[in-house]
């Protein structure tokens, strides 16, 4: 069974005044729950496409997991939505706290984290690479440029890794933090480094993207749109340049304005 | 401790070649976790406004409680993020079952459930409720002009319960289904009947959205994006109209157009 981005659907279209038959792309939705070790551990809702880069990147950001070996099997059963994946090990009790409220036992620092394993495996980011403002304004656009299905059905968000020049990796989901994980999961499964990239990102920096962002290890996370104070808040913590509302020649830098450099 | 939906921050803007410090609105994030009976029971962030109706919309939404009155006691310790709820009965093993993934077993609908709580709670809509097509255009101008934060800063969600003629009640999250929880709360605390209200919505029907409009038992959803896939099946199930893409003049009926009527 086959999953694609989007399928054609039976509208009807109201325009000049008159209801009328017409047909539409319709962005799909689809649940994945996940068994780890023959537990059920989550359900998300995503864009069926990567899924093997999706559950492996989720493993990793929730600290389950640290390498693609440390996953000895795993299957995806796309028909019925359900992934099963069987570890070297068995999970440790912080591994299944992944969703408990984290409560910080003041440790001098600002880090305003709400879950146990964000607070275990989001990283302070000491990567070093730099960009030009016209290198913000590039990367944006040619992330754009790739993105055909957000202009189409205005239902997805779009992240990408990028070296200052180029996208390398581009991903497409409709959870923001999904497309963010299949990133992740893609340079796990082709063991490649992260820390030195940027990503690209479609939508609002939330606290959960400055997290994933933080959790790969990047130093720069450049937006079509805002930031939250939450996220601000992290992006000063750990280390990382956010910017936003990179739109026409023009953008914001938030955070860490160090890493953009004069043209 | 107060919490606004917007704060002031420095920042620096890239405008004219130059890069320059200025002042931006920006959104906040704000992580409230529920215990319920004294057991952690779930951690939502959100806009830090009309908490009390976030909570009792949510664990409405999540089945866990009817009514208001289902409720002993309340109390929200905003400085910490955490609200306090004792129930008159102890919670059902289904009740905390609300993460689970729900597996159908056949039961001769098509329905695309995927946990549990929205199985038990969502509801094939009944209502009578019809609008003309500039009724909708008319709501969803109208939800755009109350909207002022998400015109500054890009990031939130509105939600609007109304009547054919009028906005009742209209909020802000920047989680989608806070936006909805949060009217859902509203109108069990005073106690009013939102089965032949409409639901006006910013952002995409996704079928977490839907949900939450078959629990309010709503008839119409009304949207300026679209609705997926997964949402356009529920949505034929559950007997609720979707209209998209409400932009100028025009707009889609994805699902049960017989509730738009000829102006």
């Amino acid at each position: 069974m086959s999953h694609k981005m989007t399928t054609k659907r039976e509208i009807q279209k109201f325009i000049n005044g008159q209801l009328a038959t017409t047909h539409d792309e319709i962005v799909t939705e689809f649940p994945l729950t996940l068994f780890v070790n023959d537990t059920e551990f989550a359900t998300m809702v995503c864009t069926p496409t990567h899924l093997d880069e999706l559950v492996i990147g989720f493993l990793a950001s929730e600290g389950v997991i640290r390498f693609k070996d440390d996953i000895k099997e795993m299957s995806i059963d796309e028909s019925k939505g359900f992934a099963y994946i069987t570890l070297h090990t068995e999970m440790t009790t912080s591994q299944q706290l992944h969703s408990k409220r984290f409560i910080g036992s003041c440790c001098g620092k600002s880090r305003q984290f709400y879950f146990h394993n964000d607070a275990r495996t989001a990283k302070t980011s000491t990567a070093q690479t730099t960009l030009t403002p016209n290198q913000c304004i590039l990367l944006m656009k040619k992330m754009q440029e790739e993105s055909i299905v957000f202009q189409e059905t205005g239902g997805v968000h779009n992240a990408a890794l990028c070296t200052p020049e180029e996208i390398i990796v581009s991903r497409t989901d409709i959870g923001r933090h999904n497309a963010l994980d299949k990133l992740y999961g893609h340079s796990l499964l082709h063991s490649f480094s992260v820390r030195d990239k940027i990503i690209v990102f479609s939508g609002r920096i939330s606290s959960e993207v400055l997290l994933k962002a933080a959790k790969l290890g990047v130093g720069i996370v450049l937006s079509k749109s805002a930031p939250t104070e939450l996220a601000i808040k992290l992006a000063e913590d750990l280390n990382i340049t956010t910017v936003g509302f990179i739109r026409g020649e023009s953008f914001n830098v938030y955070t860490h304005p160090d890493r953009i450099i004069s043209n």
